[in-house]
């Protein structure tokens, strides 16, 4: 399939639509539209609404209206064609009377997959897919990870100094980088359906594991506990009522079970075992509803999820700082030879002011 | 002083040839020269040769000939008043006809500087400075500390993990960064006149500490030992004919003597304390004419010279690993704060394909 520059073009703004509204759908994949007349003019822009809300398909051609008719959609994951919280979209863009669809990427979901497609063609509308696939997947990385195989993306992010400490030897951490980071940092809490720390992390640092950017979405909040002691005092606790909060506890019982308490919910994952319970973890959560998760340490709990293979990709950001003693960012059970040791993949630099951070996929999870 | 665009462009050419020059004019700066006609052309170019060689100024003089007469010099560095090795350069230039003398920084040795530049002036040429002064210094950043503090200029470069080990806890280390980046160590090797390691890293890498570019120069090599029993088949041993060849020992003897034995020099420090037995070794190797040392690690020796506030400079290379366990990159003997840590000034970052090498200077040190 060959595309024109103006195809890119209105895709490209699709993805832009797309990425804005990223964290504010879960958990529904972020999707952008546009709708372009037949004489080539954009005449309506849309993206995914809050969960519930209508499609991104939908929003633009509303916004469009009768000048769809005869046009062209730009969009940037392929339109549903089945009831779920909201009609099929492939039924409002037949009845808009658009003759050609431009998609990106297919529907990874392996139940609706293609059936988009293939409703609007036996339509009559022209459906060409594949432009820019790569920008739209990586979008909607956690969504495609999560909906194939049925557990939650996981980002692991960590803050430390150039000499590779969480923190100094009286445990203090802030700040190791600098605002221009952590402002990023809120970005990428943003796009994510839960935030997890572990509860030393709580006692240290007290963070409040919010995603400041406007009042729509909170993350849920996720703590790791050994029991179901939480402080009090902490934001956690107090603010449990902004969000979702949940205290994940491993078990020796043999239920699974999920209970409230103080508006917090206890999760149970029925092993004593790291690599066991981080499983029974992420079943319930996504069964729960959770389709990705920050993890911002502490150093036992990023190690744990990294060294048993359980995450998909991280963020390092290294402050212009040096402890020269003080809490290792990571400390694995057992130690990675050189030889045979964790590489990211596709790994990207970028530098933050005095901060740099360093991007990149888990090799043996990335997504294909 | 203002200075013409046609005076900016001599002046990088003649930065670049200082800066190609480095590495092989020990302990004599590395500086540039070119010399312009009076119609405005360039008619010779030189930079420093070898210790003894003729300076740069000489051998631009020289490729200009007779077209120098009436024109101009441009100098990264003010050329010098008093005899050395070779004749001083005012008096090249005057005999030459030079008219006019554009130099980037004043000589920082308290006892000439600015002698060269008088004694041109009283030869009625014309003397204009400052042009692109901070390239130069830094081109000669450990020449213009060494001889204005009398002990050598110190660089620390590590190559750690992106979880900042130096080794796996194997203690293999080979190979952490990339061959990219241990070409661009081979670079910054030749920009030193010494390279140091600890006993521990010659026992486990036993590194060659050679800085491959051309037979001309090869840095010294030191090791730190607590003791004489160098290992006889490290290539620092098997090949100390290549170069001068220095053990460091601490030694609790009051005297601190230097004796030869196997074609290797022995220092003793007359001290068992780290801070002092640096401060004792800085002063002899100053003395020894080693004006500038690239410490390669290990652990020990990277931290104790961090930690007693030595370093001039850092380079950290990140390579695309995670160890998850291993050596620590730096391991001070007293923790330091969040609040207090140490800080790089003048921070820079830089891609080497997927490595990451971050470069400061250390605060306290740097030179102004």
């Amino acid at each position: 399939m060959t595309f024109s520059e103006s195809d890119k073009n209105f895709m490209l703004r699709a993805l832009e639509l797309a990425r804005a509204a990223k964290g504010r759908t879960f958990p529904n994949p972020a999707v952008g539209a546009v709708v372009v007349t037949a004489e080539g003019k954009a005449a309506g822009e849309g993206a995914t609404g809050v969960y519930g809300g209508p499609h991104a398909e939908k929003n633009a051609l509303k916004k469009a209206g009768a000048a769809a008719r005869g046009g062209t959609l730009y969009v940037t994951l392929e339109p549903c064609s089945h009831f779920g919280r909201t009609p099929p979209c492939t039924d409002e863009i037949i009845k808009a009377g658009i003759k050609k669809v431009v998609t990106a990427v297919k529907d990874p979901n392996p139940l609706v997959g293609g059936k988009g497609m293939r409703q609007l063609k036996s339509h009559g509308i022209i459906v060409e897919s594949g432009l820019l696939k790569n920008e739209a997947v990586i979008i909607n990385e956690d969504f495609f990870w999560s909906i194939t195989q049925k557990r939650p993306w996981i980002t692991l992010k960590l803050a430390m100094t150039l000499d590779g400490r969480v923190a100094d030897d009286q445990n203090a951490s802030r700040w190791i980088t600098s605002a221009q980071s952590r402002r990023f940092v809120q970005e990428l809490r943003r796009c994510h359906s839960a935030i997890a720390v572990g509860k030393n992390t709580l006692l240290h640092d007290n963070p409040r594991l919010t995603a400041r950017c406007g009042k729509t979405y909170f993350p849920a909040r996720i703590v790791f506990s050994s029991d179901t002691d939480i402080p009090q005092d902490s934001y956690f606790f107090t603010n449990s009522h902004e969000t979702r909060s949940i205290v994940v506890l491993r078990d020796s019982g043999n239920v699974k079970r999920i209970s409230s308490k103080d508006n917090l919910e206890f999760w149970y994952t029925a092993s004593l075992n790291y690599s066991e319970s981080i499983n029974a973890f992420l079943d319930m959560a996504y069964a729960e509803s959770i389709t990705s998760i920050f993890i911002e340490g502490g150093q036992r709990l990023a190690s744990s999820f990294l060294e048993h293979g359980f995450v998909n990709k991280v963020h390092l950001f290294y402050g212009n700082k040096i402890f020269g003693k003080g809490k290792e960012s990571l400390l694995f059970s057992r130690g990675l030879p050189v030889s045979n040791c964790l590489n990211l993949e596709k790994i990207n630099h970028r530098s933050l002011g005095e901060d740099f951070l360093v991007s990149g996929y888990v090799k043996q999870l990335m997504y294909k």
